[in-house]
């Protein structure tokens, strides 16, 4: 056994021998011990920060002395004079090894550090961006050996990093003589890792040590607003969150009018391109004014969305996605030159877009199957996410499925006599006294409810609008808990209900949910019409839903993510009263938020991940729901509006039903079918 | 052994054994034949037409039959009736093998065909291009199989031609879908086959099966002219040839001029990119005009140029070249996308440049060694490339040598009293009668002489207006086998040479060549600044070229090769009697026209010679005249014209050298040093 002193890292637990004098950062690396280095050793960048441990580590079966590493050096103190070393911390550069020792890595000194993500069921991300920045030092020219500046800035790569066959853009090359000798012939430099098939590419370089910070972009390109967050590379921290309208809702509201808007329009389709691309710089610039930083220190932007936008973003007509065979252009994952899709971010800043589950299913749910890991899952997870178009995973370890459905806008407020979107004035929370049949709500902007003191004073500036899509789903669940509403979706006449809110309208009837005619404002009323439309949408998502639990041969899903902002403001419980989501407890129902957001930030923050998603998204299983008939046959028997009368095991225990029906004028109210009548798939 | 057919290809000599009912490419394919298809073997391209021959063939060991070959079918009848097909020739894709058989592949059927180069001791060039062609039938989309159209075309690259891993540009993808349903799902596919380090990428595709051919230019930048060769890159000819003067003259007429401005002009180095850039689409509008074709048909194109060109060319400030230690912004091969140097070409374009050897050794020089390829020589091979630089190389099998000498403007025309560009209407052949001292001359646009009848008509519309480079060689030579000029280059007296036409000229004498002033034209002498600067000239040429053979430790050189359109026009014999090469028995003084477009040109076809050259460069020993003391000391010594007193083994054989001396007024001539003093190295 070798006389030399051993080391032991803490937390990895690595451990080895090596010769007095070493210093601890070439242990480290030795041992591949996660401690990070820009400078690659010089003392300059102060990354490589340790903490050793002195004392008897029985554990660890060392007994640490003092004089363990060798004293503390000029470096050292330069540095803590300059910047601050918190007490304890050595260099691990400058640190050497004289005895046995352990030593501690601290978090921020790991280059692949955890960022920790808010709720306790999401894994957190391991940082390792795409771009990543090394200091070297170059040998300068020498007419003897007339190799070019750039060949021996890619020599010092690989000598001092072991970084082989570099690439460089042509900016950098253009102007690579000047910085270099502005640095004295040392320069920090930004690396693209590269990307499948692609070697490592040098993006950017600064004269001497680069002192700052560089940044990527998680967009999530959604049809109505385009979201992203600002993050920092080192840290992986977001700076600065910002969203905008996306501009193209001047040429369609929803998907398939834009689509249409380019097969009628020549050149429409470029007209959008145009229009989403400027939107981008002018969402990029505000973000980037927020965090007060420089929109040329961004180099790298991950992006989900749907098909749809997806091929309009980068230039591609959408018309073959318009029809069947909803064929995409392109599916798997794209990296991109910003510049090619006239982003105003560094020069040679590139974009990631995630890869597209099938003509329906795009990035943005390969986004989401990022963030919620489905098929990391040991139960079977059921994901939704809900906009104009239903994206449904269902999976665990063993298999993935997913599909998506035309749930169409209801659920976002549209198609509703009183609806809007959710903004400031609009009804979002509603409960329904099962006694006295009257309601009482809030509104966006207002924590208090309305038959709460102060309520008037708390929405003067907003008033009340209409209803958004939370809203829609609470006040129709309530009005089916409070026997207003049959399983078939009819509201009862005052007489029926003993209510006065239950107003003749047409041939139905409408609930008066609030009369603002007084003081000029709206009357907000919840008609059948309405009820019928968000009917058609919950029957669409749970259809899709029951054809995953079909193909998979299950009647029950262990737990429910509802994904996206609407799922994050629904309530669960009146999402299942509904019929939206299969029964499930609803302790198992969670909300994930912005799931496709969180997606395109783990892509941006570990490139790991990209590899990781492209692999699951060629793993899962794609059900295209226009051609199952089984989809159809769910749809039509998921209109109904669950029935108590009916066995309903689980979600029983949470709320009862009144066992009511409703029989109005000539229409025939359907309450023989309904979403019980399953048959096993 | 097998009882299955035998089959020999020719001229090939493969052979090998197949089942009945092999078609013939697939035979050949297996076997390693070199036979091409576009369409892999659909009977559409007719790239794979064979002949099959009949009889004994003892040498082979087969004697074939007459029906050897399955009957002629109608996919090979439709062809001949609507393309034609020489009698005799059948499609290896139809004809399958029923018995032993000869099938012969004409070169048009090689895909590595030969491009015969027309002088005989060059190697031919390989075909081998950058971009091919491949037809392939793509998968039509399957809802129940949702992967992107891209991702199909890429399946079906793989699976119907085995090219993996394929890359795609963004306006390709952009336009896919389009084009795949205009072919019905049968596309041909323009594929760069890749860089180093590169996997292949597509660059184009055309609906169903495209008939048309691809190019690519060769192109000579240099800091006069710029030279454009058009090629076709299915055949490997040359279909147009076209040139310009450089632009960016405005800014200076030689290299270290233009150095100069980008220093004292803020922006400079960017004005002379924008212009030479816009000569280039210039030159390219004019090529393709030329030769009736789409500039977006252009798809690969090859630079050459001195360092200062090739930075200047992709954007990079030269400052650095115009001082020591000469530093390049970047000496390895590139491969950049024309589009990003502003060349409208096809938008994937790509633009490869050739290494650079060194600061002043540029990608021309490496291509004029691609050309002449002295590390392939067994004997030792001088090659010099005369312009404004010389750059000279010299070497054999073991190791080849590379400087460049500062020769100067001299030798085309400039600097000299009555000296011009070689132009119609330029003296560029010069005789002297040894006894009579008259001169007899050519001039360009002329084939006669001046003392042969028709010689004033001959030159009506261009007249007399100077000598170009080759003339004021000639001349001078010419003088000194006259006896009118010493070894020391001073002109001698009319009372020391006996001829009227030594007419004092200030403190020395000039020859009086051609007196046009009776009929208002020039008057024309050779002075003896004109031969001081032409001795300033040649002596840089010829010490450059004596520092390499002592490096080498070499007095002769087997062979010397003259390349560059001066190279092209000067007489080895006058070049010699100057004192510009060193000794070298006549005949092994051949020379190569423009090697340095020659060598763009190869380049172009053959993507192996890339990977060859850039070898090659590695290996190149750079010798920087500019810190080499042995180099200052030659040029000392090199500035005599030879004298037949000394001893002079080679020429002496070819011409004699009149033994002359004047020492005309103050000038004190040099005749104790010259060229022969040399020292071994």
């Amino acid at each position: 056994m070798s006389n030399d002193p051993l080391v032991v890292f803490t937390p990895s637990g690595k451990r080895g021998r090596f010769p007095t004098g070493t210093p601890v950062l070439t242990a480290a690396r030795q041992l591949g011990v996660d401690l990070d280095s820009v400078c690659g050793g010089r003392g300059i960048c102060s990354k490589c920060q340790i903490t050793p441990s002195y004392g008897d580590f029985a554990k660890h079966g060392v007994s640490v002395a003092d004089d363990a590493l060798s004293e503390w050096n000029k470096v050292e103190q330069r540095y803590k004079d300059k910047r601050g070393l918190i007490d304890g911390r050595r260099l691990g550069c400058q640190a050497k090894i004289e005895k046995d020792v352990v030593i501690d890595v601290p978090p921020e000194s790991q280059v692949h550090k955890q960022v920790v993500r808010k709720r306790a069921e999401a894994r957190d991300i391991t940082l390792n961006p795409s771009v990543r920045l090394v200091y070297v030092e170059v040998e300068e020219p020498d007419m003897h050996k007339p190799t070019g500046d750039l060949e021996r800035l890619c020599e010092a790569l690989d000598k001092q990093w072991q970084i082989k066959d570099v690439n460089c853009d042509l900016h950098v090359i253009q102007t690579l003589q000047p910085v270099l000798r502005k640095g004295g012939w040392n320069v920090t430099v930004a690396l693209h890792q590269g990307d499948a098939n692609q070697p490592p590419r040098i993006m950017h370089i600064w004269p001497g040590y680069y002192d700052g910070t560089i940044y990527g972009l998680a967009v999530d390109l959604g049809s109505t607003t385009i979201a992203a967050h600002l993050c920092d590379l080192k840290s992986g921290e977001v700076v600065a969150s910002s969203g905008i309208m996306n501009p193209q809702i001047r040429f369609g509201e929803d998907l398939m009018s834009r689509v249409s808007y380019s097969m009628m329009n020549k050149g429409g389709d470029k007209e959008m391109t145009r229009a989403v691309q400027e939107g981008m710089n002018a969402l990029f610039a505000q973000i980037s004014a927020e965090a007060e930083i420089d929109p040329s220190l961004i180099m790298d932007a991950v992006f989900v969305c749907n098909p749809v936008m997806h091929h309009l973003f980068i230039g591609i007509d959408p018309f073959e996605l318009g029809q069947a065979p909803f064929a995409l252009a392109t599916s798997n994952a794209l990296t991109l030159k910003a510049h090619d899709l006239n982003l105003d971010l560094h020069p040679a800043a590139r974009v990631y877009l995630l890869p597209c589950i099938a003509g329906h299913v795009g990035a943005d749910a390969a986004a989401v199957a990022l963030s919620e890991a489905p098929d990391k899952s040991d139960d079977l997870v059921l994901v939704v996410d809900v906009g104009t178009n239903a994206e449904i995973l269902l999976g665990n370890k063993d298999r993935v499925l997913a599909c998506s459905s035309p749930t169409g806008p209801a659920f976002e407020g549209a198609q509703i006599s009183s609806g809007q979107r959710a903004a400031p004035g609009a009804i979002e929370r509603v409960e329904i006294n099962p006694e006295t049949k009257e309601p009482r709500f809030r509104v966006i902007g207002s924590e208090i409810w309305s038959d709460q003191p102060g309520f008037g004073e708390s929405i003067a500036t907003t008033g009340i609008s209409g209803i958004c899509g939370s809203g829609i789903i609470e006040v129709i669940a309530e009005m089916r808990l409070a026997g207003l509403l049959d399983a078939s979706g009819l509201i009862g006449s005052a007489a029926q209900t003993g209510s006065a809110r239950c107003v003749p309208e047409g041939r139905t009837h409408a609930y008066l949910l609030w009369d603002g005619t007084a003081e000029g404002g709206p009357r907000i009323t919840v008609t059948n019409p309405d009820i019928r439309a968000i009917q058609m949408a919950k029957a669409a998502l749970y259809s899709g839903a029951r054809l995953l639990m079909d193909k998979i041969g299950v009647e029950t899903v262990d737990r429910v993510v509802l994904a996206g902002a609407f799922g994050a403001h629904i309530s669960a419980k009146h999402a299942m009263v509904l019929g939206m989501i299969p029964d499930c407890p609803l302790d198992k129902v969670t909300s994930a938020g912005n799931a496709a957001g969180t997606g395109a930030r783990i892509a941006l923050l570990n490139i790991d991940a990209r590899r990781e998603i492209e692999a699951t998204v060629r793993q899962i299983e794609k059900i295209e729901t226009a051609v199952e008939p089984r989809f159809q046959e769910h749809f039509v028997n998921a209109s109904a509006i669950p029935n108590a009368t009916e066995p309903y095991p689980i979600l029983k225990t949470v709320v009862r039903l009144p066992d009511v029906s409703f029989n109005a004028g000539g229409g025939d109210a359907d309450t023989s079918g309904g979403r019980r009548r399953r048959r096993r798939g």
